[in-house]
This record gives C-alpha cells, sequence and structure tokens, in this order.
C-alpha cells in the first residue's frame, strides 16, 4: 500500500489527477439532464454526479462545475426552474457519451448526437424518447461549494415516467432488467449484477439476505 | 410506461417510497467513514452517498439525514473535523452492512461489527485496516439543504493509501481488481464488469472506445 499526501497528490498531472480522484468517488449513474433555455432551444448533457438527497420529498442533486462543458445546463436551469432526468439505456451509451463534447451554445445536443427528444404532458424541458425512466423536477435551491466554486443543484421529482414491472412489491428497482448502465471516474461505463440484498441492520441481530 | 406525479408519489408507504427514489439515483459506492468522538471513542458506519465534489484540490461530499442512525459520524466530523473513508472489500459486506443497526453511542462498530480499525503515521481517526483504499480526510465545509434538513459534508482529502498497481497509467483505477461492491438503493449490493472505456468527447468528431 503507497501513501500519496495532499503534496503528491497537487504534484501529479492535472489530467492524471482528475481521472484518478473521480474515480476515487466510485460507481455512479450517469444520467442525461433536457433542459430549455430562454429561446426554446433545446440541451442535452451527460452528468455523472446525480446524487439521493431525500425521499420525503423526492429530492436528487447534481454537482455543476462552473468551468465545465455543460454550463448550458447550469443557465438553463436558473432561468426555467425546470429540467428532466432520463436513465440511459445501454445501446445510447455512445451518443450519450457524445453530449459532454463542447457544442456551441445554439446547437441541440439532441441532433448533434442522434438522440430523440420527446415533450409528455406539457412539461416544457425534453425528455430522452428511448430512455426507460425519465423524471420531471423542478429547481429548489442551489448551494455554492466555496472550496472550489461548484455549485450543488437541489430540485424537487414532479413526475416520474417508469414502467412498474421493473419495480419490486418493497419498491426496489430491478436496474438488471432496465439496463442502465453504471459509470467510473469520466469514461467507463460498467455493467452490474446482484450479489446480494441484505436486511435492515439492528443492533442486536445479524444482517441477513433476503 | 406508468406516470407517477407527485400526489402519488406522496401516497406511497413511506418504507416502499423511500426504497423507491434511494434505487432512483442509481449505483453508487458504499464507504465506510471511521471517526472518534471526542472521548476518543471509535466510530465506523456505512455511507452511500459518498460524491465526488473537485479533484483540484481534491473535495469529496457527504449527505447526512439529521434523523437517521449515522448521526454520531456527523457530530464527530463536526468536533473533531477529522475523517477516514475506507472503501468495502467484497468480504466485508455483511459486516459494513451491519454498521449502519442504530448500536448506542459508547458502542464502537469496529467491535461490535467485527471489523478491525488501523492507526497510521498519528492520523487520529481511525481506518479500516482491511481497506484496500483508505482516505485521510480533513472537514471544509457543510451546506444545510433547506428543502429537507439534509446536510452537506464537504472534505478535502489529506491522504491517500492505497496501492499503485490498480491504477493505470492515465489515472484510471481497475475497480475489477479492487474487488470493491458497487450499490443499489439501501441494500443491493452489486459486482460489476466493465462495458468499455470512451475517449474524450469533441463536437467535431465521434467517441471512439479507447
Amino acid at each position: 500500500m503507497k501513501k500519496y499526501d495532499l503534496n503528491n497528490i497537487m504534484q501529479m498531472d492535472s489530467f492524471y489527477r482528475v481521472k484518478l480522484i473521480n474515480c476515487l468517488s466510485g460507481f455512479r449513474m450517469p444520467v442525461l439532464i433536457g433542459t430549455k433555455d430562454e429561446k426554446n432551444g433545446e440541451n442535452l448533457a451527460i452528468f455523472n454526479s446525480f446524487t439521493h438527497i431525500g425521499s420525503n420529498p423526492p429530492l436528487f442533486g447534481v454537482i455543476f462545475r462552473p468551468d465545465s462543458v455543460p454550463r448550458n445546463t447550469l443557465a438553463n436551469i436558473q432561468t426555467t426552474k425546470l429540467y428532466t432526468i432520463n436513465f440511459i439505456p445501454e445501446h445510447l451509451i455512445d451518443q450519450a457519451h457524445q453530449t459532454s463534447a463542447k457544442y456551441s451554445p445554439d446547437t441541440s445536443e439532441f441532433t448533434a448526437c442522434g438522440i430523440e427528444a420527446e415533450y409528455r404532458d406539457g412539461f416544457p424541458a425534453p425528455f430522452v424518447r428511448e430512455s426507460l425512466v425519465k423524471i420531471a423536477m423542478e429547481l429548489a435551491e442551489t448551494h455554492h461549494i466555496q472550496s472550489n466554486g461548484t455549485i450543488l443543484v437541489v430540485g424537487r421529482m414532479l413526475e416520474l415516467n417508469m414502467s412498474d414491472t421493473v419495480i419490486s412489491e418493497d419498491g426496489f428497482i430491478d436496474f438488471e432488467a432496465l439496463g442502465t448502465p453504471g459509470m467510473i471516474g469520466l469514461d467507463a461505463y460498467m455493467s452490474f449484477k446482484k450479489i446480494k440484498r441484505l436486511s435492515y441492520a439492528k443492533p442486536d441481530t445479524w444482517v441477513k439476505e433476503i
């Protein structure tokens, strides 16, 4: 086991450090965020910082790097307050990854990357038609992280669109059936297999497989 | 595809909703957070909200629910400012899950759950001896999420302990070699397999496998 102190880490090549530190945060689920700008232009971008904030009410967070590519998404969310979260089907991984390219603000990534948009029930922001889980979101609050200038955007789930056949009796979602990929770092897409589910832990008994 | 509006979701059984909404945030990597209280007592708890905040400097976040089990961890971090992040080896999944039980504040989860503590280089917070990646962290800032009372704790990485043989030339970590499990929701542990790595996306070319 090797020891890297902060000095060693800060002296690493910056591309190397970005990959290493991104990898250290482990598995994540990339999602596509769909927005509209104030001129009604569509925007779609991949994010790998989708985070659970709470269930009552249902809240999710996303971390935005102000100096990174998908800042159009942040500006659009701040202007329109509404956005969509779309799970990525495995056959759209390449197209989804391509949305992270620095397209000009007036380019729709739906068109540029070959992803079909869908509008549902009058919600103004675009969904991804082929996505098997499509969530309508509303901006709740933003937090500015002082340490590095990133921004945490917290949103409320307004509407969930998905098949109920992949939801088990207790609310668990069968991701293997959905075929949604996971991600490590900024560029590695992963498939998953369940090892086991464990019971709710209590001090006086030992966890067991459920 | 079924549509659930906010009203449908809020009327769900609360255990069902908690599982469903936790699942919706997708794959995550559970980690064990080690702390000490002001009386020098050890605490260890599993968290599944470990999040990348930035690489320059290296920053990670964790979401704490004030009304949930591991609030000792939050209190200890706020008091001592120092904590450890430990990846979970696959053979310790049950023990790691067991740390989420509501043990009394004066119980060490290391002892109660059969996980060996390790102290390194004078760092006061305990590491997990069998963990293959052990990170020393210092509290940087906290953010109170108004929408539901949760707290985002952002910390700076002070030291990284891991084998350099699982880090590739470009900084990518070979998680398959590490054998660290992923997680879905609150109770499902997953193994995973790489589908592919994709090149850095640019507007004028199409992504390709690397």
